[in-house]
């Protein structure tokens, strides 16, 4: 089997890598160890930067996107009782982000490769990656009992925090930056009207707290919660009373609550691989960064890493620039930092980290400044609907 | 003896609290332990915002810093190699800051009183507060070996971290809240023309380091050391040497070196008290914070706290304003919170910290966000210059 492009992962990145270059002629196999349902049955994080958008666009697959969505010209802040509302869309210069869950993406996508008759190959074991130091990687992997080999020009590792392409770098060549949270989210989503038209995220003496939503009638809730939780030890109705105390008083009473059709806790990390690239082999997305939620960069991250590699392989097939090639891993990483600066900036200010008390007392500071002042919200706002990408060129 | 506001501390807060008063037609008395040349012994900080500078020309003793201090429209971080500029003047439209130094603003206050006639007694002894909490405090202190008990209507208490003032608030009101570093600066002066017209902040592998100048014939650097270090340790070579080794490499090219004329160790802390007001005792500056130096905002916040206080009791004696003096704590507190915010950002984000790779690695981004973005360096530059008053009405 040959292919120009092997794409391990069918995970959001994965997909829209593959629509990419489709439309550019150039060809792409994309092996995913589990089946369609199951990466369907994922739930993840919703808030899409305008570059994501305008990427999935351009991947054939934004219709239903621009259909559904909700696009959000503001979130907000809210501490001490206050809530400061970052006016995104002003302090942008008129950028937005959508809101439209990740699921939603993924199965558009997916529509959008099989109606263009791109090859994915569910249910691919012992997916592994060879000589991707030399000019002819290959890619093996076990379809229906039979040993099966993909040859190719390149590699692209989509395949997530647990895949098999960061894991078959060179252990020299490699190195990790991490940090791990000492607490995690216990997420709810609910078929409720959402308490309120756009994000909210609060920083509370109990603790962080998150309302979000996936459509006009689907809620998704968060509260910060102890490592050492299970999701039995929370019942609903725990969920939302703990909810609502960390809420402003107005927006905890407009608060409808029903019963919780997901709950799940969530442990949040920042972590780092560099670099991006070995050889043939390029890492994209979650294979070589994870970033905590607070920020909602992760999927977003993942799509600028695409945007990166799909125009470093466009111009190397359709003009020679080989010289790209060599360039994609510190043109991501540069991006990549920021974002990952930005969702630990989230993460410190929004929870309830110890109880060193000047540290709370700085964070009130930290939430009362960068919202009291233009530059400081100018500085969440342009974070939050994403940095500008970098021009490939 | 008897005065209207009981100043204790003749340090510049002191000085330039009894100065305005004094223009007022209030009557003051300021007390200090120390003589007049310990005070000007102190070497401290010499950057000063706007709006101290404002407040030393309407106190009548900014003639000579008008003439010798120099007015300076941005400051360099310095980090990986690169030098980022912040044009303090064209980011916050228009505002600068002076260097200046502290002993030389002590020096212009305490000859502005004593052309005025105002009282100061150097070399109290023993002084104690009493009775802040009635109508009629007091203060007494020993003189010449005589004991005196001086009368007024408030006292404030301008007499630093270690002073009597803050010592003597009821315990089970006083609440504080402090951040200890784990290393300190080792700052040397000499002689020698400054390696630059402006302030150079420094982050380096090494660990943090800064330029500073007292004149353009005197210079003050500084190197982040270990708190166990002793000034012994720190010949005058290795000083020079190890700066050098922090600084990009043109910088340290044009370093001019010479023999120190003053090397001390000092160690970093962020503190905060509060309330600021006792009944009828007001603290003022380092009595009630304290904040690492790397902000330069020491001598500035004292500043603000004479602004706020100023402007109470002139309007209380002089429209009967008395409303006015229970909002001075909350006044103060909002703007000093910013400060420590700013104060603890830029420690945080200039020194080593620690072996935490990621750590630095988020140091590195925060450097790379803040000075690449329009609206970061906005940030810097409005902390840098200084927070806006907050008016008295």
């Amino acid at each position: 089997m040959k292919t120009q492009v092997a794409i391990i992962g069918a995970g959001p990145s994965g997909l829209l890598l593959g629509q990419l270059l489709h439309r550019q002629g150039i060809d792409t196999v994309i092996l995913e160890a589990k089946s369609p349902e199951y990466v369907l049955g994922r739930i993840r994080a919703g808030v899409l930067e305008q570059g994501t958008v305008e990427l999935i666009r351009e991947a054939g697959a934004g219709a239903r996107m621009d259909r559904e969505g909700h696009v959000h010209e503001g979130v907000t802040l809210a501490f001490r009782g206050r809530r400061e509302r970052i006016d995104l869309k002003n302090l942008t210069g008129g950028k937005t982000v959508m809101v439209y869950g990740q699921t939603e993406v993924t199965h558009d996508l997916m529509d959008a490769r099989a109606a263009a008759g791109g090859i994915s190959i569910y249910e691919a074991k012992d997916v592994a990656v060879h000589d991707f130091d030399s000019e002819q990687p290959r890619v093996t992997f076990v379809k229906n009992g039979e040993q099966v080999t993909l040859e190719c020009d390149y590699i692209a590792g989509c395949d997530g925090f647990h895949g098999v392409s960061r894991q078959s770098a060179p252990r020299d060549k490699l190195k990790t930056f991490e940090r791990v949270y000492p607490f995690g989210w216990l997420g709810v989503l609910s078929r409720t009207p959402p308490v309120a038209p756009e994000l909210i995220y609060a920083n509370h003496e109990r603790g962080f707290a998150l309302c979000s939503q996936r459509s006009d009638v689907l809620s998704r809730y968060y509260v910060q919660c102890s490592l050492d939780d299970k999701v039995e030890d929370w019942s609903d109705q725990r969920f939302w009373d703990e909810l609502k105390a960390r809420l402003p008083a107005d927006v905890a009473a407009s608060l409808v609550t029903g019963p919780s059709i997901e709950k799940s806790i969530a442990p949040l990390r920042s972590f780092v691989a560099e670099p991006m690239k070995f050889g043939r082999m390029f890492l994209v997305g979650d294979a070589a960064h994870i970033v905590p939620p607070t920020g909602a960069k992760g999927l977003n991250l993942a799509a600028s890493d695409v945007y990166t590699l799909y125009h470093v392989l466009r111009k190397t097939y359709q003009e020679g620039r080989t010289d790209l090639l060599d360039k994609y891993s510190d043109i991501c990483l540069r991006r990549i930092w920021k974002a990952e600066r930005f969702s630990w900036w989230m993460t410190s200010v929004l929870h309830k980290l110890s109880d060193d008390e000047f540290g709370q007392r700085i964070q009130l500071a930290d939430l009362d400044y960068y919202t009291g002042s233009l530059a400081g919200r100018t500085t969440i706002a342009e974070n939050y609907v994403g940095l500008p990408y970098e021009k490939i060129e």
